[in-house]
């Protein structure tokens, strides 16, 4: 910290991501991303884009991708859509854009730990309300006065989902403010709420390619909601940066939304995996909430959660744990191929059980 | 405009970027962009990073490009580099970052239109600071209180550049605030002062690859400065996006930094297409500001600038033309192949002189 810096440089508690290790032979479970690489044709448009054009700037506009976007979600245009380089980006510009008001903004105490970030980074009053006992939103406790509500759903770390229906009572019950759905983590099993944004016009839905379209290395994330909203990111992002999506990420991200077959495939193919480790975890002793999510959130109650995380990483394999209040006894894990969920599997039963015990497992 | 924007979405009043239009037969000098594309290293190295890999995160750190930009500029450590999406997005965060102070901040009058746009995004007052009637930088105007300085250098539109001596004068008499040189065009023949940085704390110089390295389609830009001006900028970073370099950008910008002999030979094919267009615009009756970048600033004092644009552009030739008090009379015209160049020539040839005039010309 120095003389130089502005006051708010100066009171930022930055976000810290999960790790992104530069070994190759570890077990990568936290960061939840897709463990099955892009579609093919992903991979096709960004090769064909890869010429001589990226000596010219990008569309802007991102015409292309948003039509792709609004066509693939239907009944909206693509004036209903924004996008930004990650959710990240797209979400920074809604809390300076649409969650700065004065009354403070709410969200989980438990949630995303981005949220609060932006809100210091644009001096932006919140207020966190409690999850339930069991880790659970309740649509009723938003329903106060405030500047704009955001929810993830499902919510992260928990993984825990609501019903479109408790989503709507929050949206319905708050007609003089923003309500952001962060849907990152929807498309693998929950109900989203984009299909309600030409009923509420409060209703600001936001979706990342990083989880369910496999594309964490691209960035690419949108917003969708009614074209007033959009409107007010829109002149944010233009005195920010004009040009947020380089042209391989257009192409890119537009390929991933047409390809609906490899996207169908491999969400499902994480929610099934998603259950055997479900069941495999409650096996070794654990309590697994559950989870509409391409992660679960487990602890076991008779091993704290930070030495099984370091355990595990003495094993080359790392999944993400909290040192927060309420959580620091859970371990959240990213859903893997079969074989990674199977080592994990069999590392932590070595750790709970002796090597012994899975020896004979194996044996049998 | 509507109840649920922000007072600051509701204050803006966003840049407006050169047209990218969609028709491919125009011809394009209205963006500064490379007549070039880039180096086929930097496509192998694209097509290298188009894979299965997509699915992860990218580095957060860009430790591989920081450190290939350390090494191209010499005697600078990786953590003094910072990278963002863009050198406008790098350009967001210093304003906020090391920009904003009690103190009104200092530009000129007439420079990157950017740069009030990013002041009032972030609430900063400024003053503009006017250029000499030859529309230079007065490195004097300079040594008065501040909350910090912003100079492109070259200049835009202008072209008109400074020595480094005279940038040196404005920074050593400003101990007390940042001073940032935008050097975008620093690379068609301008002094760059980033060998000043382990001299002076208080400089930050900004790069950008869309210029110089062919890859406005990439958004890479970078800031060099002491280790403790960019920690502020790694800290507002870290609370907005903590990946904004997605894969195929971090590996593209790393082989084009590294790739100098394609750079070389580039940028020197445009500076002698400058030369050559600057002599062909000055038989034509021009007054053509002296370029240190790759776009000429040239007026006719017997035709409007604004007409002079307009009918360019019924002949399919876009130029920028800035509807601003002092150079409304000037067009900005990029540096384009010399094909592209003797297309314009020939064009402003008619509009000026008649159709019959270019036939005889082109009859001897």
């Amino acid at each position: 910290m120095n003389r130089y810096w502005s006051q708010v440089a100066k009171s930022l508690t930055p976000y810290v991501p999960g790790e992104q290790p530069k070994l190759a032979n570890l077990v990568k479970l936290n960061t939840n991303e897709n463990p099955y690489g892009p579609s093919p044709k992903v991979l096709a448009a960004i090769h064909a884009e890869t010429g001589d054009t990226l000596r010219l700037y990008p569309d802007p506009l991102a015409s292309r991708l948003r039509a792709a976007i609004a066509a693939y979600h239907g009944q909206i245009e693509a004036r209903q859509v924004f996008v930004g380089n990650g959710s990240d980006e797209v979400l920074a510009h809604v809390f300076l854009a649409l969650l700065k008001h004065e009354q403070p903004i709410l969200f989980p105490d438990i949630s995303y730990s981005f949220y609060p970030v932006y809100a210091n980074l644009y001096q932006i009053t919140y207020e966190t309300v409690p999850l339930s006992a069991q880790f659970e939103i309740r649509a009723g406790d938003y329903l106060r006065p405030n500047g704009g509500i955001v929810i993830a759903n499902p919510n992260a770390p928990t993984g825990r989902a609501l019903p479109a229906s408790e989503i709507e009572r929050i949206v319905a019950g708050n007609p003089d403010s923003v309500v952001v759905i962060d849907e990152a983590y929807v498309d693998f099993g929950a109900e989203s709420v984009v299909p309600l944004v030409n009923k509420y016009p409060n209703l600001l839905v936001v979706h990342t390619l990083s989880k369910a379209r496999s594309l964490a290395g691209l960035r690419v994330g949108f917003a969708v909601g009614h074209a007033d909203l959009i409107e007010a990111l829109e002149r944010v992002k233009d005195s920010f940066n004009s040009y947020p999506l380089d042209r391989l990420a257009q192409a890119g991200a537009t390929a991933a939304i047409e390809d609906r077959e490899w996207f169908e495939r491999t969400r499902q193919a994480v929610m099934r995996s998603r259950a055997h480790l479900t069941a495999d975890l409650t096996a070794l002793g654990f309590a697994v909430l559950p989870s509409s999510a391409n992660f679960v959130f487990a602890r076991h109650p008779g091993r704290d959660g930070g030495e099984l995380a370091q355990a595990l990483r003495q094993r080359s394999i790392i999944v993400r744990h909290f040192k927060l209040p309420r959580i620091d006894q859970f371990l959240r894990i990213t859903i893997g191929t079969d074989e990674q969920c199977m080592g994990l599997v069999t590392a932590l039963r070595e750790l709970l059980e002796g090597p012994q015990a899975t020896a004979s497992t194996e044996d049998t």
